[in-house]
């Protein structure tokens, strides 16, 4: 049993996460009708233009514009109206000059047209139509690729599907969807007081929550949890359910046993399985004890079995860590200036991180911790939407300008 | 055919979907597995405390405090032990002056035991064990309900689940989790322009897009997006697919056919199906065209064609509405002040909502607008997570302060 390991630079222990090769996700295509949420795995170019033809934004007459110059309520000019054009149809033959089209919101302008001149600004009458001002050639005419141009680059690697990708997705029939797999993350409770939800509450025993609390991030974060359930902090049954875990996929997050204590046994665990220490103690509060080895292109990392320290550290480390490697462009965690509501005066020789809520109140962000900070307290991670670093020995006041590290 | 519809102020339009008396939602009892971004619909009160019990919060030795007093590394107390106790097991008996138990953490304090003295401050000693420095009655015992307290109010009925609610519910025992139902709305593109992804895009006609748009927001927003494609501009087809809605769901959003011209049907159906109108216009850009009435507990909203104005309307309106329906507390639409790294010249007599993107730069958010502010125009959608409001007459010039509206 190691008592005394060296606690490891929380920037230095992210350095070897970040960067630690785990096997790149595959390129599965997805029904658009399922890609919402999903990570783009490719840059995508666009197969056509947006609009796809010159069209009409509006209601009124295609026409030469050099036909209306000079045109007015007091002097207006006759033209014949040769064609309809309704949106989804195309013109029946090219303009003549003196002629026009009756043409529709969306409909494609006719060959011959230069411009439309909006139907307020007309007056029918039978076959002709008086336009009662003048249009200018070009004039409302909504031009093929005024959007999007054949061929530009429209959406990169690494973009999240949302709403507005799904429309220039489906406006440019590009169904299905190239995306990242969603990388596999096997999740387990260590410690023998851990009950699963279906039994009984027995003295000394607490419902796995850390399981429900890991794998909400771990789908909030793009990955697809993989539940292995808990177990009994014995040596050789946690590294049999690694070693299921490791089948299926190629980081394993436990919680709990990472400590110094007879019972904490996940370390020997890792090294047992062969895999490589990158640290097992981080230099913060919560979540001093932490521990990560690598196991070729696998990651298995083993987390506080107190749910506030599992949370911050999760938080710290492996959010970027999976997305990344789910190919996400927002994995880096960023900051907003913040004032505090109210101070903290626990001061600890280590660097600490504070569970916040900043909420914008009159031109700024206010942030107030969350409740008790204590490792073991999950309450204060209800409202929570950001972390604040306190230093070494530091006092925060009540007003004091901080960093909020949004979550 | 109206031609002079009276514009709605957006804040009245608002008011009148918003306050509209949809039919509630019914709770329904969701795994604990698939509870995540689901709205609980009950308030929760915790069925037991958190911790459930008394505990240690590190390993070490349990005992009646009294027995350390005066205890140094140069006068050590000796106490007897007569107990061990692992997580997740409990004390076999009471303990009695000048005993103790070795304890580990999470496990149950023992009867008679009212603090714990860390291991690193004891020294074993075959069945004793010598105290290094005293500890106060008290001391280092995470208390039962230190965290939660049986019966307080845990969750509140239109919380978003996450991570940290599925942490708190499992570690209640709750499962599974009262969630409102998801509302059901259907979602139709009318246009004799469009076509499904599945056609080939034959001249003047372009993809379905509207639908997988409103589709996006209607996911994002908690509701279940039902898909009715697209129909062609004809007043009875559109009619038989939107009661094909009717069906199914409470709240139909068509796209197409809202304006004024010989095909901006929508109206007329809305008024065919019995349905009462809310508005017909409203008197933003882009967005002008949208039309809404009631049906009974039922709501028609159509929105524009162009899928710029549509988004724009959708945010400003039914976005809020339709995660009101669904339970959420986040339905307001919030904002933060933003400075313009880039002006916006072109006035109107109209308000006007532009598409933006704000990002934290050196202690204050700056806002680009995100290209081309066209009704028809996608592509600004793309990197946009805001709106900004144009006034009727103003410039906004680069550097000027603006509220900056959340998406």
């Amino acid at each position: 049993m190691e008592k005394h390991i060296y606690p490891f630079v929380l920037e230095k222990a992210q350095d070897s996460l970040w960067n630690y090769p785990l096997r790149a996700p595959m390129v599965e295509p997805i029904s658009i009708l399922n890609a919402q949420n999903r990570v783009l795995g490719e840059d995508l170019y666009a197969p056509h233009s947006l609009p796809p033809f010159d069209r009409s934004p509006l209601d009124g007459y295609a026409l030469r514009g050099e036909d209306s110059l000079g045109a007015s309520k007091k002097n207006p000019k006759v033209l014949t109206v040769v064609d309809r054009i309704p949106a989804g149809h195309i013109g029946r033959r090219e303009l003549q000059a003196g002629e026009c089209a009756r043409i529709f919101t969306g409909a494609p302008i006719p060959l011959g047209a230069n411009a439309v001149l909006r139907q307020e600004d007309t007056e029918p009458e039978g076959e002709t139509v008086r336009f009662l001002s003048e249009v200018t050639p070009g004039a409302n005419i909504s031009r093929k690729g005024e959007d999007v141009v054949a061929g530009e680059p429209i959406l990169t690697r690494g973009t999240m599907i949302g709403p507005a990708e799904l429309a220039i997705l489906s406006a440019l029939g590009m169904d299905p969807v190239p995306c990242y797999a969603r990388p596999k993350v096997a999740i387990l409770s260590t410690g023998d007081e851990i009950v699963e939800l279906t039994s009984p509450l027995t003295p000394g025993k607490i419902f796995n929550s850390n399981m429900y609390l890991i794998a909400g991030y771990v789908s909030r974060d793009g990955g697809e949890p993989i539940l292995l359930g808990s177990v009994h902090d014995k040596e050789e049954l946690i590294q049999a359910r690694i070693q299921e875990g490791l089948a299926q996929a190629d980081l394993i997050l436990t919680t709990g046993g990472v400590s110094v204590g007879d019972y904490d046994v996940v370390k020997e665990v890792h090294h047992e399985l062969g895999a490589k220490r990158l640290f097992a103690k981080l230099d913060i509060k919560p979540g001093t004890p932490m521990t990560a080895s690598g196991l070729g292109e696998k990651l298995l990392i083993g987390l506080s079995g107190n749910p506030g320290a599992a949370a911050v550290t999760y938080e710290l480390t492996v959010r970027t860590l999976l997305r990344n490697w789910a190919g996400r462009k927002d994995s880096q965690l960023s900051k907003v200036r913040a004032r505090l509501t109210e101070g903290f005066g626990k001061t600890s020789g280590q660097r600490r991180f504070l569970r916040g809520r900043i909420d914008w109140v009159n031109g700024e962000y206010r942030l107030s911790f969350t409740g008790k900070q204590n490792p073991g307290v999950m309450k204060s991670l209800l409202a929570c939407n950001c972390l604040v670093e306190v230093p070494p020995q530091k006092r925060w006041m009540s007003d004091d300008w901080v960093e909020a590290i949004l979550l």
